[in-house]
């Protein structure tokens, strides 16, 4: 076995599934993470409060036999429930074979059960509250800062693998190294998370097995269900603008804003106009770099590497999936080699992910509840049930198949092509 | 006149440009400057040694009268002189009219000339070796080290004007706040610095009044005329790849390599071999950002806000013109609303820049020794000639007119496909 020193900085969803595929290779890590254990708090620590994991995400919980604890916890959302302005709803599923769904999942609970997994393992060491400073790339040193004494702390790594998330400290270290490309790029609309309460004995007050949508084409509100009968709702809305958060600044203005566009969201929530205030309102970034690497030593994965907006429900997916990828060429060769190719093998998917995921905040907001776009969802449906080797909808390409997103990219611009000959057919044999 | 305390950032071209511009406006400024005096130096200091300076640059300085004193510095420059590798050489002149000329100056005398100005000015206040570490954008504190005590220094600035550079300490601060936008993309090639000499008595060895390229498709080398006789001579090409700096290890390969590529060039110059491995090799990026301002107190300008690859000679024309058009918004309107406006009014001509600096690489390195791209050149410079107010190059706007760069991007666009309907006339009357 590997006797050089491994480190993990960053223990969130991405980096405690790492360490456990690195325990199943029988090597040690060292685990760092700034917050406290979130297995001892209350809450969701501010970040968003429920995830939709999928295949992507499942395999590679498999490949490491945790998908069975996490599946308790799982709510299946089996299509979108779109509700229009003037109360009508209507149920959009996401695929054509009853497997294709995706799951409602708490962040935290996720997190928890990965952060137990990990602890079974005697050579997995988790420390807490050490918040990485900085990465020094030449003497391969981490700094770290202790929560609670305070105290900084250098320590020294043969290996270092960044799951620090879209705000990563190694990525901000390998930036200082030349020839690295960099970009974040905000988008103009911000997000505030909102609730829809359990009702009598943990019911849901709305459909539960569903993704809830109310799309109005520059914004929009999602629902997606708890365990405990609630539904976490999101805004997503424009920063400037009308409307837009920075209008929406008295309690006036929020109810009138909520009752007007989503009256029948509204009667369902409590204090709303509280917790409107209260909760932060976020933005929204796709971050691109390139090389995720630094020579066979240090690697960033997940949002530390591709952080990507959320629309496509792919963020954790897409860094589980990082993971797997990872070790099977950790398999294929070994440490150093896949650390060093790694970034050259995954880079193009990161880029049509994030792309994709652009592309489907309008597809959520507006396309939804447009006739065309309906029209052409049926048709791609239809090929998809009546052969479904030869045509699969880009949503289920992502969603319930490993195929790698650069593909599933190109391959949704040739479905679109279909799609188009059969529409003209169709007008012209009329 | 205004009481409130303002700060540049850096004391380059850009920089000490800016403080003349305040200065002649009756406002007092500190400009700080992380390097010595170099009007106190020997050598360049490690940045590239000449420059283009042209159109946009030479009314920037001519607005604050400097342009008479950097006049007797500058070499004009009429064209492209074309050396094919079969020894072959060609001119091709920059524009249709006489004074479309741009000029070779060296970056140090001309920031020497306007530091020169500054120091004239009782109300510019010039700080050396001061090195800007940090910026806090919420108290307005912006951190130095003196390079000689290494104190830290703490100074709080009412405005803070960030002119230093691709690598801008005050861009890195904006960073830190939410919703700002930023890329920084390499390109895969570098470049070093060469030399050729000067003859007998400073006379020039090669073609004085031009601008040398050795186009070799995939790489190239340039050279510029100094005032001295001799030629700033800079080696374009691949990091990695055949050839690249990275096969390019031994004096033998250096050697072999200049001598096949350039063997004119190879002749004229002494030791090369030893200027090879003694300059470093630099890589190039576009930096491109946004917003380019703090509320109403602090803005970056220059490489700092939009860093562009050298191939069209504007990054310090684009850069002078930032300041010529800040201080026409200040003009207008005042202080605040300047900083506030500036980038949302500026930023689509820096990205327009950037992209045509990219294209013109392709153009200087393999474009230049194409028969197609002569013969559009010659039907572009035919209409330009015969009608100029009609129709003016790409170029010619660039590098001879103040038109707005995203403008001329637009008319460039415009420009091909008359020369496209041209030569399928041409093709057709055959």
């Amino acid at each position: 076995m590997n006797q050089k020193k491994i480190a993990i900085v960053g223990a969130g969803l991405c980096g405690s599934l790492m360490a456990v595929y690195f325990a199943k290779k029988g090597m040690r890590v060292d685990v760092f993470e700034y917050r406290k254990d979130l297995r001892l708090l209350d809450g969701s620590g501010g970040r968003s409060i429920n995830m939709a994991l999928s295949h992507r995400g499942i395999e590679a919980l498999k490949k490491v036999d945790l998908f069975d604890r996490i599946k308790p916890h799982m709510i299946p959302m089996k299509g979108r429930f779109v509700h229009l302005q003037d109360g009508q709803t209507s149920f959009q599923p996401y695929g054509t074979q009853k497997d294709h769904v995706i799951y409602s999942i708490s962040r935290k609970t996720l997190n928890e059960v990965l952060l137990d997994a990990a602890q079974e393992y005697a050579s997995i060491h988790l420390h807490f509250e050490k918040k990485c400073t900085d990465y020094d790339v030449k003497t391969k040193k981490i700094m770290f800062e202790d929560q609670v004494s305070h105290q900084m702390l250098n320590k020294q790594y043969d290996y270092v693998f960044g799951t620090d998330g879209a705000f990563s400290k190694i990525r901000q270290a390998m930036m200082k190294t030349d020839r690295f490309n960099y970009s974040q790029d905000y988008i103009p609309q911000g997000y505030k998370e909102l609730c829809i309460p359990a009702g009598k004995a943990g019911s849901f007050l709305m459909e539960k097995e569903v993704l809830h949508i109310w799309p109005r084409k520059k914004f929009m509100l999602i629902a997606l269900p708890n365990t405990d009968g609630s539904f976490t709702v999101t805004l997503f809305l424009d920063f400037e603008g009308e409307p837009g958060f920075d209008d929406l600044t008295t309690k006036e203005s929020v109810t009138a804003f909520l009752k007007r566009e989503f009256p029948d969201a509204y009667n369902l929530m409590n204090n709303v106009e509280e917790q409107f205030f209260e909760n932060p309102t976020s933005s929204l970034a796709t971050i691109r770099c390139y090389p995720w690497n630094v020579e066979n030593y240090a690697l960033i994965l997940g949002d530390a590497a591709h952080a990507v907006v959320p629309f496509f429900g792919q963020g954790m997916n897409a860094s589980f999936e990082d993971v797997q990828l990872f070790f099977e060429q950790v398999q294929q060769h070994d440490l150093d080699v896949a650390i060093k190719t790694f970034s050259s093998l995954r880079k193009k998917d990161a880029d049509a992910i994030a792309t994709m995921a652009l592309e489907n905040f309008i597809e959520m907001r507006d396309s939804v509840s447009d006739p065309t776009y309906l029209q052409r969802r049926k048709i791609a449906q239809e090929l998809e049930r009546n052969d479904p080797e030869r045509f699969k909808s880009r949503y289920t390409m992502v969603s319930f198949t490993s195929i790698p997103y650069a593909q599933v990219y190109q391959k949704g611009i040739e479905n679109q092509k279909i799609i188009d000959e059969i529409l003209a057919n169709q007008n012209n044999s009329r």
